[in-house]
């Protein structure tokens, strides 16, 4: 199976974005994480980008904060999909990092899911992963199924609660 | 080859969406345009991403304005990747498409492109199928290297333009 | 009399949507209160709200929180009123329920109230039943009466504390 | 039959807001249209809101745009529901109308819906008087119907114009 | 001396808003605060504004938040000048408010002050009574001396604290 | 009777600043236009700011856009009361004048208006001035009563227009 | 004398962005014009960045629209003070386009004038070169001035124009 | 070597501010702190800024909040570079400082960091004095070199934690 790659741009965002590499495990789908700042060492980002395709991964999920560039320049050197997930930090709580991350120009997309959006960034991974792979697809309709099966609960619960 | 649907809410959003089915056109690869409405056709929406697996797409393509919800509602019935396409329309000029596509809840992820990005769709949809496919993995390589090229013909161009 | 429902994405709703439930029920309208997600149990909503007018309903209230997608999705498969509460929740504190709630396109309306507004809510389908209900408009004149003695109450008060 | 008011802040919003006359005409809803402004009439204001139920009104529409208080002047005179047209207008382009009319405080709720959405407005009003009208209700369905056939043909257009 | 009025739409909002009256009071200028809202008591905010001249009042300081009409409420209803406080409150930390309160259609004027600006509108309205009151007038004079004098005592301070 | 100085950061914006002049003079109220820019004639707003009221001045109108520091720059040399006019130019269409205008720090209020909201600068000032000025006061009603007229005749006219 | 790089990310720029070259132009400073695109030429960015210094640059001009990382793409590869010019363009007016250049995270600062403000952007590296150039601080003194008196004739023009 | 001004504009943001100031000193750049304030003493702002020059200072660096005029009215008496820092306060986290800052009108730039980014604005300082002292640029190349250091130690220590 193709690796994914979950490329951080600081630590500090561990917490957040280790959800993502946590979720595409439970899919037992290969993960890698790493921090690659498109700042601070632009170059090791660029490298890991331009090579990530011949080093078998399938999807590199980039998460960043602020003016968030890092899944532009992740996208800029690689043709495989490129999912961001913009990190909410500073003063402006995300709406900057939305913005950089998903009004890229014509031409070299970024798949951008919500502000703090790691799992879907992981589930979004794995969709594209299961294009061609059967068991994958299999696995997400099963989470599916008991994600529709937990809201059913709660309606059971909430019915319980309210109506009577 | 898997085959990409371009589905939009409305036909007024055609001459936008349409740069979407050109692009994949141009790779050659496989496309089937639909309109369907979250609002106003839902059950024909939720049939075609129900079955859409099935029926040998890979990927689908959604672009709608305003109170976008076609791309989650796609996304609700399937477990194959959705690309959302937020349409500049209405009072607000597409920043409340971009919020309703993009800041999707945890479990139902929709790739989320830029305001009007039609043409990054296609790219994106390309890139997720060519994942699994050298041939257009190539393809995407050239089209890249093609779009520098242009950049590098328009510095020579801007420095004959200013720079003496 | 005719019912009225009350739907909620997601249980962890339940605090703030609760607050409609007691309203209504302050009035003695009969109220059922569910959990149908718009993307993790689609069908489960749609087909409640295709059945709600034969069952008695007379307005669907949706609360959701982020790309809101719920009151429209109930909206599209009925011609009841749907009332909906944007709620308060992620990074961007509502804004982004608020547009995907209100902006919705011609012909399939959403009656959007504040975000995180319940009470008021409760209050408008208490209004539309009193259109033809002498009872319960004669009700709403009553809390209506009560909350403007409330703020004499509070002038008071308030004029005691500063104006001397 | 009740009878809906359709009041709009300035007759420079006329033409917007005629689509709302319109389309309740079309459904053989009586309707009476007023220009009361929460600022230059609003005593006019406050006795039609006052005294609409006992004149035969069931829903008050009013539009207005920028800082639009005219909705909620109206629900502070009535029990009946009040529907408010955010107007865009001025610099802003319909948001700040949108914010003054749908963020009301708790106790005085106004259904609002998109900017400029004059149609929705209506529609609404006619599902208000629906609740407790069969034959109102068909005509709803009709329409519904009706505009899921436009979609269908749309969607039959695109197919042919974009799947060759 | 004209007397200076400082409504509040609600009693939650005096702790805020006392720093208004509290400030007029230092300037020694009679002041009435009083709470009218603009939805739950309308005629009484009617009623003062229309008598607030012949009442002896110069000035109405008015505040309110979410979609706050009471400082246009006030303006409607009398020719004094009506300052605004927008209010921080509910989801949107107040630019509902805001804007609500300043973007008000040509004709019918409110002096608007930033959020939660309860002692500027109150020395704005000292500043509006000092037109024709040269006590006031020296009064203003010697607190922007005072102010001043405290920014260079700061200046002193923080060159102590960094400069060395 | 005191005099209105309306001061624009740059003659760009004198047909929208215009407006302000001519209503003044409409109500017979004495007024003298400048040009002074908080950043490229400092030292004249300042010089003007500071000996304004000493030279007849009882309200100073200042216009600007973009970054407008005017209104605060001047009210930062004067103890009268200051309006600011936001002007809608540049890329934000005046969003960032508004916030640069009214957001003034504790201390050092503007009384701030509509984006380009120059007619209601004017009227506010005359309000000011007709504080203790009752010809003043008697002629805002009149133009008060006279819109309400106008507001009247667009009523009957609407009436005849939709209402048959 | 150090030269001035003006880069911009599409030749689409070009009409706004040459501004900045003829404003250093007429300061006699020597500037070299380029396109490098952050997604479509990276390679050429960060080479030209990275050897900005010792090729005899002084400042770094660099002007994106949308999510604009140009400016932040060349900072992390030089230690030249590096100017950022966010351009309109795209739906969101160059809001976008703002966030994305001045929003940078700790270590890597980008000098962000305003949205298309080339001439600024000019006037800063001017003024960066001066620092330690008393020629060029005198041309900035004479433009300066120069501004100054063109306010003066405006507000003689005006006067003349209102003041009568 | 050329000093740093370093100007706040009130005490209150001293703790934020003096991140530059310590910024600077680690590079043993003479650094001089002050509080002058736009509003409340414009004269010792406007003199500082006027003689900085003179005065031996390279480079101004000027924090506010709100309505932050401070940069722009030191930019208006000086042709030093002048670097803005927008603060974090009041209702708005800062937008409104941001805008207030970076929006200046053609002929007078301010250079804007983030919003709260004093480190950043104190590096673009250093940036700025190093473009004519090699020494200086040689411990911002060191600075950038150690920040990369940083980033691959966070690498390293994520790889470890995540991917095994």
């Amino acid at each position: 199976m193709k690796k994914v790659a979950v490329i951080m741009g600081s630590d500090s965002d561990a917490a957040q974005v280790g959800k993502a590499v946590d979720t595409l495990k439970e899919f037992g789908v290969p993960v890698e994480a790493h921090v690659y700042s498109a700042h601070r060492t632009p170059e090791e980002a660029r490298r890991f980008a331009a090579q990530a395709r011949e080093n078998g991964f399938g999807v590199i999920i980039a998460a960043a904060g602020m003016a968030a560039h890092l899944a532009g320049a992740i996208a800029a050197n690689t043709t495989l999909p490129v999912i961001g997930i913009p990190i909410k930090s500073g003063a402006l709580d995300g709406i900057d990092a939305l913005l950089s991350t998903v009004q890229m120009p014509s031409g070299v997309p970024v798949a951008t899911v919500a502000i703090d959006g790691a799992v879907n960034a992981a589930l979004l991974a794995v969709q594209i992963l299961a294009v061609s792979d059967e068991g994958l697809a299999e696995k997400l309709r099963e989470r599916k199924e008991s994600a529709a099966e937990k809201a059913r609960s709660a309606d059971r619960r909430i019915a319980e609660q309210f109506n009577k």
